[in-house]
């Protein structure tokens, strides 16, 4: 690429956390580099940050920081912004205003994304300006441009996957240690894994804005993050990890976005994130600690699968600045990548629609003929059994049930009928089962 | 995206074999996405065939075939052709042609990129149109655009992986029923696994190709055919992978492509092809009969896996689409993708100079002071070795000696001594060693 002539790309820099810092080593180790691929060098020109003050080991002189983001984002000389602040506000009016000007924008936020990502793209539309976003799902791991690019030619059935290196190392920790949730997040807390307040990783809120991200590339569909089914793993017990694993599975949160024909006709999506169990053979269930991996289905090309570390400062900063090389180049070239395709607009199913099959275990009272009263409650709401297992004798009977395939509302119908019988002490445990053993 | 002014773009589709008829199902089935995707439509409007007059089941019209494949290309009325006849020539003709005439091209070719993929470049470059080929390596699994795009911000460090499914499949069936090559290849064959002449996969030469096409992109560097060091598995025996069972390892042939800081400083790229053992716990050791899958490490991602169908119709049809849709909306906008990168020029070093381990079976005699003489053998080459085994007793004694990383050229410098001394009978297995067990 001979465009020697063009003067350098200048960047402002929102956030200089673990991620910003990062990237800011990554602009100085690279430099050449970069400046090779993209044809003129890049030029970091300021990093917004909340002190000022603050001594920070990187290589960069002092007065390029500053604790104005919005002055910044609006300077003349400023080409590209990289948001890595998070949040909805203020992230969303710095991003807003960027890409009005015209500034292409990289950003790791997932959670604005998954709130308001329409009016991010109608904002890069209207200024003739790149929004790229790969570092806002599962870090380093390529999953936004092969879904925005390269399945371009094919349809995209289902997303499934771990995007949440956070409860997938709690998870992980009680699968190995029989530890309960409590004990597993304490240990995760004092390594580094989980943060102060844990409540978007737990809680599932930062997998399902991931999942609303995945769901609106696959499917062509706007999907919010209001639009994910979402149940955390705070009540994932060390009881249903053990009942998992007796029947040869692991729990795991999941991110699920599928799509399927309705029976009326037409499409429709579901998108939805919680625990579930899945098979030990199945590739998911190896993934351990910290890592994210995602399988995408397509018609034509199949089941792919895509792994690797899914946070961290490193990993993030490297999605973060291949999104640059390429919006530096749309820049340089006058080009601009594809925006929000969002045609198909398909159905979202609420989550009574979803197929899916449960795994529940019944405290139930020694009594002839529990079994047969059990087995009918399923059968009235049209839910087939798969399996039955009886554990221990007299008061510490129990009953272990995995369904076949049922309408969520026909399971969660059952559970709640279950709740009510008599003969039934207690709910021990209800969880979906995924994932047939696959390769 | 509004272009509805726009003309459908008309295509040329070189060859209608087992991928080219895919490519006009998907056309043919995915219209309406592809149109909304793209922004105009697209328009079959010419297939090149070696016979016109055969019956084919395609939903289109019998006229649009031509056996004149030169022609075709250089109608004014094509804008972007499709090349999936695969060999050097006549394909490098019909491809530089297109590229010059400005007409964009995706190609599934990877003997051709890899025999000479800077001249279609440098023709793309000469033309202002694209040469796009995911589809030339491991089939539908994204691996061309992460490297191209994904990891420009990044240095990449290795690329290793499983990228020819004939060979893995003849490679799990020798691992799993205890076969040998010949019986396993015939297996194959039967199956449609392998072709009727089969050299081209068996003795590495479609790895290869893919090898150098990834290293050039992961290195920017050229790297072509002839600069990959290669073996294929004709010579792997039911003993090499009984052998590689009993030390918890199965057999693959790897592609491995690595960049290297070299003693005297500057960095050098090693390239190359060859059976190994890994360790069955090794995440490629789970990737059977033929699927494909490739690590990417950076310096700052990490370690990523791609996994996927490494081959086939529909899937490597996918591949192909994703690329139309991405030089058509460049054709739209105006756009053109990043040409080559060779910047870097790295070295290529000779195998010998590779680090590799060696995992080595002798045949020695019953003699007192076999293992000083063997042991001594490996230290005058100043290789250290790991492991030693003895097996069997007598007539049948067996050395099985795994070493540390050493050159390769100190490796194989070791297994010739070996081979002229008196008390070694025979050098009955010779194969590296890769992987260190993950995850």
């Amino acid at each position: 690429m001979v465009v020697s002539e063009h003067p350098p790309l200048r960047i402002a820099l929102l956030g200089c956390g673990t991620v910003g810092s990062e990237v800011v080593r990554l602009l100085h180790s690279q430099a050449d580099d970069l400046t090779a691929r993209i044809g003129v060098p890049l030029e970091l020109a300021g990093i917004a940050v909340r002190r000022a003050g603050r001594t920070r080991d990187l290589p960069v002189p002092a007065d390029i920081f500053t604790t104005d983001p919005a002055a910044l984002v609006a300077r003349d000389d400023i080409d590209l912004v990289i948001e890595v602040v998070g949040g909805i506000e203020p992230a969303r009016t710095w991003i807003t205003t960027a890409l009005k000007l015209g500034k292409s924008v990289v950003t790791a936020n997932k959670a604005l994304l998954a709130e308001d990502g329409p009016a991010l793209h109608e904002a890069a539309a209207a200024g003739g300006s790149d929004l790229y976003y790969e570092a806002a799902v599962a870090g380093a791991i390529p999953l936004v441009r092969p879904l925005r690019e390269s399945m371009q030619g094919d349809r995209v059935t289902r997303v499934m996957g771990i995007v949440n290196g956070t409860t997938n190392f709690i998870l992980s920790s009680m699968d190995s240690t029989g530890a309960g949730f409590a004990d597993a997040l304490d240990e995760a807390t004092a390594l580094g894994y989980a943060e102060a307040d844990p409540t978007a990783d737990v809680e599932g809120f930062d997998a399902a804005a991931k999942a609303a991200i995945l769901a609106s590339l696959a499917f062509h569909t706007r999907v919010n993050a209001a639009d994910v089914h979402r149940e955390g793993i705070t009540e994932v017990t060390a009881a249903d990890v053990a009942s998992a694993r007796e029947m040869g599975c692991t729990v795991k949160l999941l991110c699920i976005a599928e799509r399927r024909r309705d029976p009326a006709g037409g499409d429709s999506i579901g998108v939805r994130v919680h625990p579930a169990m899945i098979p030990r053979s199945h590739p998911l269930a190896g993934v351990g600690d910290a890592f994210n991996a995602v399988f995408v289905e397509a018609e034509a090309a199949g089941q792919l699968m895509f792994y690797g570390r899914g946070a961290g400062g490193a990993p993030t900063a490297s999605a973060v600045l291949g999104d640059l090389v390429a919006v530096a180049r749309n820049r340089i070239t006058g080009a601009r990548a594809p925006g929000e395709s969002s045609y198909a607009a398909l159905r979202v199913r609420p989550m009574g629609e979803t197929l899916t099959r449960y795994h529940v275990s019944l405290d139930v009272a020694d009594r002839a003929g529990v079994l047969a009263a059990v087995a009918s409650a399923f059968s009235e709401h049209g839910v087939s059994i798969s399996t039955v297992r009886q554990e221990g004798h007299g008061a510490d009977a129990m009953l272990v049930i995995v369904t076949h395939v049922a309408t969520d509302a026909a399971l969660s119908g059952t559970v709640e009928a279950l709740r009510h019988m008599e003969i039934v002490r207690d709910v021990v445990s209800v969880m979906r089962v995924e994932g047939e053993p696959s390769r």
